[in-house]
């Protein structure tokens, strides 16, 4: 009998990532997360496992709807992820939305609206966790139709958000954030198998063409920011701004956009492997290793604080572009900076004791934060990622 | 002739606070800061003091103006200062406000708004720069009745954030902020010079009255947010937060209130003295030195990303902290106290090359960000420090 040849180490390394995400990351949320008196889900844990905050965060409960139920869809039919998806979805449904369908950033534990963030995106991941829960075939037609409407509210929003209360002001340089590309795909990306609508192949195809407009060929990523009136892109901050781990996400999204089309547009192809290859060249730290958050295209002083930090999430997108990448290539380089980003952030970021990642290092890569989870890290980055190369990874 | 002893080096620190202030600090936002064409002054400088954001910051002119005005009515009347406070301020009085008085956060070059913050800090530091810049002598009264009508708007925005686009929601806990206090307390130390109405000196009683609530005694130091419903502090991040800077800033500036007063209130005065030490105590970083940004008080993890970084602005608030306390009560402590934060802060902060203090450093005091000025820091900390260092130090 003719052992296997572990190519790469990608068997070795895909049983890793199946160990970690099946007996470290999901029961650390499964465990700890739910909250089975009020619903929802508390996301502000510590290392251990321990509640800090009891305030529900709506981006995190939307996504933590949709990782249930997409380990249920596509790994396994375990009642259990079901039943987690039902449990925070209808304390969702019940409580996120104001009378005019806004969404709530945060809600008390008993659902009480805490804060109202002037953006979209509390609505947007109710879209995907809608349509997520819908494909469990535990979803009713009801919940269909509330994505569809909510998906065309945040479509609205995206274009004029004077209904969020952020009036466009004669001083403010319309911009097209890479955000937008990335809620407009993703709820196209949901939507579409459920519709002849050829809206949503078409905001597909849109997305394709508008993230080309992002591309600065110096640097070999893509703005975070691009102004929509003409100006030069170098005369603000807000639009130098590079975020490595945003452009890495937003490249391997599109690539599965191109997937899902069905279409050959090699070129645009190109340009997303491009994408990630130029963000993780451009974004990597030379000196201390890891992915910088925030960088100006320009060199000059970035405007946030926590620019020079290393957050877990841009690790976890590169990882699994990366192996997408090969998946999709079978070149060798995209195995050498699979390696490289691997070490770093498994080095950095799991925790053997207690499960689940840390989120949040310093640029030299110590601990800034033992928190597992907050208002902005929940049950969604680490298991996604894992999920996915794992079910790109050979063997 | 007997040589004056310089007791504790105070002679020495005054002269090198003075030669740091009018050789270095000044001069870099005279040269570099003003808008001769526009009016107003950018704050977006790099380390040399170049403009990487042409934006107008609200926030930033209101109190270069304030600082512009306070310079020449306490230490010299240089007709440039004078003439500075006047470029700055008509650029605010055209553009900053809304049409119901309202202030925007940015503005274009030009004066266009860019972005409107839901907080009344905007139109706060518009009050201090109209009250300021009236005590030159070359204000108006109708300078004077804007700051008492603006003053009254931010009373009640502070009291009903609605008319900012921040209504209460039923499950956000009432909180008074130290921000609080400290506004209400400076804008009524402002505006008391010019009138005989009760209302300006029960402001600051109030103020003296609401901080000792914020006392922590385990920690002797002052809660950031006070919950207003009774509800147990411990219950969420956003009231076990801890800002050492803000509360010793508070503190001093609750000890100038008591001056203002001419009142005799010897626990009060000693409750802000032990939350300087508390603070101090509590919040330098006994590893790496200098004051964290943040902190909870149960040492759970903080939800700002920023939280370990050391900023200038809470070591300039020490700074002048220290030598009132020392010049209050004479007590060797607070000398010893002033030496160490005096060290880190001028090794940590200030350019001998080009002037002005680098404003952001990592935990480790290596600097994350190489800027001078940017939307959140400008000619007002550090110049203010000095200046109130400089005129309470012997010699």
């Amino acid at each position: 009998m003719v052992e296997p040849v572990d190519i790469g180490g990608l068997t070795e390394l895909k049983a890793r990532y199946q160990r970690n995400l099946f007996d470290s990351v999901i029961p650390f949320w499964e465990r700890h997360s739910l909250d089975r008196k009020y619903g929802g889900q508390f996301t502000c844990l510590n290392r251990q496992g321990e509640i800090f905050d009891t305030r529900k965060y709506v981006w995190m409960n939307g996504r933590a709807v949709w990782m249930f139920s997409r380990l249920y869809n596509t790994w396994e039919h375990r009642p259990e992820w079901l039943e987690n998806a039902r449990l925070i979805l209808d304390f969702l449904l019940r409580h996120a939305r104001d009378s005019e369908g806004r969404c709530y950033f945060s809600l008390t534990r008993d659902g009480e609206p805490a804060f109202f963030q002037r953006k979209p995106y509390s609505a947007f991941f109710l879209v995907l966790a809608l349509t997520e829960f819908y494909k469990t075939g535990a979803g009713t037609n009801e919940n269909l139709e509330q994505a569809r409407t909510l998906a065309n509210q945040v479509l609205s929003w995206i274009a004029d958000s004077t209904p969020l209360g952020r009036p466009r002001l004669s001083g403010q340089t319309p911009l097209r954030q890479l955000a937008d590309i990335m809620v407009i795909a993703s709820m196209a990306m949901e939507l579409m198998p459920f519709s002849v609508d050829p809206l949503y192949p078409e905001l597909l195809r849109q997305c394709l063409r508008d993230v080309r407009a992002h591309w600065l060929p110096e640097r070999r990523t893509l703005l975070e920011n691009l102004p929509l009136d003409g100006s030069d892109y170098r005369q603000s901050p807000d639009t130098r701004l590079l975020c490595p781990g945003s452009a890495i996400e937003v490249a391997w999204f599109l690539l599965h956009a191109l997937e899902g089309l069905e279409e050959r547009d090699s070129e645009t192809q190109t340009l997303l492997l491009d994408v990630i290859e130029g963000s993780l060249e451009n974004g990597w730290d030379a000196e201390h290793g890891g992915l910088y958050y925030f960088l100006d295209s320009d060199g000059k002083p970035p405007l946030q604080l926590e620019a020079s930090m290393k957050l877990w999430w841009p690790h976890t997108e590169a990882l699994y572009a990366l192996v997408l990448a090969y998946s999709l290539t079978g070149e060798a380089k995209w195995l050498k900076w699979l390696r490289k980003v691997d070490e770093y952030t498994f080095r950095t970021f799991t925790d053997a004791e207690f499960g689940e990642w840390f989120g949040y290092a310093d640029r030299y890569g110590r601990l800034s934060h033992q928190l597992k989870g907050g208002p902005y890290k929940g049950f969604f980055h680490v298991p996604r990622s894992l999920l996915f190369c794992i079910q790109r990874l050979p063997g």
